[in-house]
């Protein structure tokens, strides 16, 4: 089974890659970019088949390693 | 008009950081985990109204910047 892991800053938390994408794209010449936030994009092959307990499975990992939830949000999607 | 891009390395291309997180995962006691793979995701706020205009300007910035098109995919996705 495959899961996807979206990791994203929650809002408040300053992004300063973000920032830096977004001064280098109107560096580029690109208007209108009001705002980037950056997050991360993880893509777990799984040997469990069971969808409920992948889940279970995947979001214990978030909590542990993937996702620093002081900061950061995170959400599963299994397929 | 919100755009998320997810930009994936291309199946072939070594990933040394979802191999890192292989790693920790499986020292962490989860077992079952195949394969990792690492990506970014990145959120923009865009002030471009038309869905059309939108998607070309992204994709453009995908080719510019967000992506290193030799050894990352990206994906568009408008909200």
């Amino acid at each position: 089974m495959k899961a996807k892991v979206y990791v994203t800053l929650k809002s408040g938390v300053l992004d300063p890659q973000g920032k830096a994408i977004a001064g280098a794209l109107a560096a580029l010449g690109f208007d209108g970019v009001n705002d980037v936030r950056q997050g991360k994009y993880i893509e777990l092959d799984l040997a469990e088949t069971d969808e409920a307990q992948a889940r279970a499975q995947v979001e214990q990992m978030c909590r542990k390693l993937l996702a620093n939830t002081v900061i950061e949000n995170f959400r599963v999607e299994l397929a």
